[in-house]
């Protein structure tokens, strides 16, 4: 905390200043058994917990509720565990509509329904108005670990492929969008969606060795992020990346790398073997459909590289900070 | 939701109009498996969740942290369980001193430390200024239910007694204390005590039939809910409730009734038997010295009533809200 007295928003932003606070803070007092999002207590037991404060509320693709939920789920789900039960706690702003409580309320149901899981404890608070800002909820998960699943990082091996599930950035624009009143038409919508299903289907048809969603700070962040702890390179091919027409001019309009944008239904996986039977697997799922090998783990660079069309070698930074606050 | 087309304080006072939100909304939607605060999941595994909003968050007895601890490590003590595991979930406002993150990150770790539990996940989202309020912490519990423990509410009998571990009333006077700045000196402490140990010895020396902490809502609260669900009236006595002498006089000067204010470190149990065995184990624990009998279970009335000191029976009712906003 050398730079920095005060909260800034950039230690929310899941980047380098959040790690920093999680080192020098939280990990120093809490020593975390791990700092994965997901961790296995006993009996196979995975829990994961995590506060959603997105602005707006309401955003095409989805809304707090159904952000609650699958991001959730999909915490669980990077450690391979299928989702059981979740409970749920909500932050109110006075004043808040008891209308738009309700739809909140719906969506989390829909969605835990869908994914099979059961909402079994709950909270209700209430500040003044001017004290947040419409609705905080928070959710705590926890999954169950099939026998013989065990997904650690340091199962990443050189040559594993790189996998993602579809198009990189779709929920920071479509946030962005949203919020800002960009216009838009259509609006982008945000690829929020639970990924437990695709998960169990990647495991079965590959040799799996690491996964995480690509949220807060992006690709680029959690590429950063393993790179760190693995003794390999990452190298990431720019004509591979599954970036939308429209999220690429908006991020170019914007100034923002899709890169570090943050996505709410995807999956970076990184696989043993050609990975062939696996890709074809996942585009057999509706969440699935663009999968693709984007990169490899490699001894050919010391970081995280993007390969560009011309075959350059671009560094692919771990920034302090992103550059959208309250994404999720 | 007859009156109200939008949130207000009250809903999160946990008083008749949270529980009204809680009919009418959340369980009407997620099918909650019981409106307790924890909630046995499977392996006799219990789980509970819950956010902290206090204001301020530093108080005489404890700060935002402890009490997320405590708060979260008692619903489960109130099952019979004991906490295992913590998950824990800031949502910071920038501008928020670091200093005082480390404080209250030291507090929370300290008083997991010294209740055995260990905090395996965390989370933090950072909003901007005047979006929040300094801090709020999510904290959700796992705890294991030791063989043979069954603490449900349809194990209350007749003649049951009604025990205390002591007085009344002390959190929310603390809090409004050092909120309002009345200027009490010395100021009135918080209660703010984990339970954990307190009741495996209760659990081991008496007959509970059922447990509940009176946070939110205080003693009169959780007594109405528990009569509503039982088939009998509940009747306690004036002379034998244990209210300090400044909180009497606090609360006569706000026109507030001890009965209906938060308190953080007691427990209200029902149990059967004389009881002497178990209040005297109590007595000798640091949280249970000033532990009492307060009333009993009766079919002589319809309800909840309060034997005055002069024999007249006066009706404690459920109200629709608490008059301390954030005390918890």
């Amino acid at each position: 905390m050398k730079k920095h007295k005060t909260i800034t928003l950039g230690h929310g932003s899941g980047a380098g200043l959040t790690r920093e606070l999680i080192e020098n803070v939280f990990n120093k007092n809490f020593k975390l058994p791990t700092l994965d999002d997901a961790y296995e207590i006993e009996n196979r037991m995975v829990v994961t917990t995590d506060s959603y404060v997105v602005s707006p509320i309401f955003f095409p693709g989805g809304d707090i509720g159904k952000l609650a939920v699958t991001g959730t789920i999909n915490d669980l789900s990077m450690k391979g565990a299928v989702p059981v039960y979740l409970l749920v706690a909500y932050i109110i702003e006075e004043g808040f509509k008891i209308d738009d409580l309700i739809k909140i309320t719906e969506s989390i149901q829909k969605t835990a329904s869908i994914c099979n899981v059961r909402i079994v404890a709950g909270d209700t608070k209430v500040v003044q108005r001017g004290k947040g800002d419409g609705i905080y909820i928070n959710t705590t998960g926890i999954g169950i670990l099939p026998e013989g699943v065990n997904i650690v990082k340091n199962k990443i091996k050189k040559n594993d492929k790189i996998i993602i599930n579809g198009s990189i950035g779709d929920h920071g624009v479509a946030i962005v969008n949203a919020r800002e009143d960009l216009g838009l038409s259509p609006p982008p919508e945000s690829d929020c969606a639970p990924l437990n299903e695709l998960v169990q289907l990647m495991l079965s048809n590959g040799d799996i060795h690491f996964m995480r969603d690509p949220t807060r700070g992006g690709v680029a962040t959690i590429l950063n992020e393993v790179q760190k702890e693995i003794n390999h390179g990452i190298v990431i091919y720019e004509e591979l990346l599954p970036i939308k027409n429209e999220i690429n001019s908006v991020c170019e309009l914007l100034g923002l790398d899709p890169l570090y944008i943050a996505n709410e239904g995807k999956v970076v996986a990184f696989a043993g073997g050609n990975c062939k039977k696996l890709i074809s697997s996942m585009k057999n799922h509706i969440y699935g459909k663009n999968s693709t090998i984007i990169g490899e783990v490699t001894d050919e660079v010391n970081g995280v590289y993007l390969k560009t069309s011309t075959g350059s070698l671009r560094p692919v930074l771990l920034l302090e900070s992103d550059p959208l606050p309250r994404i999720c």
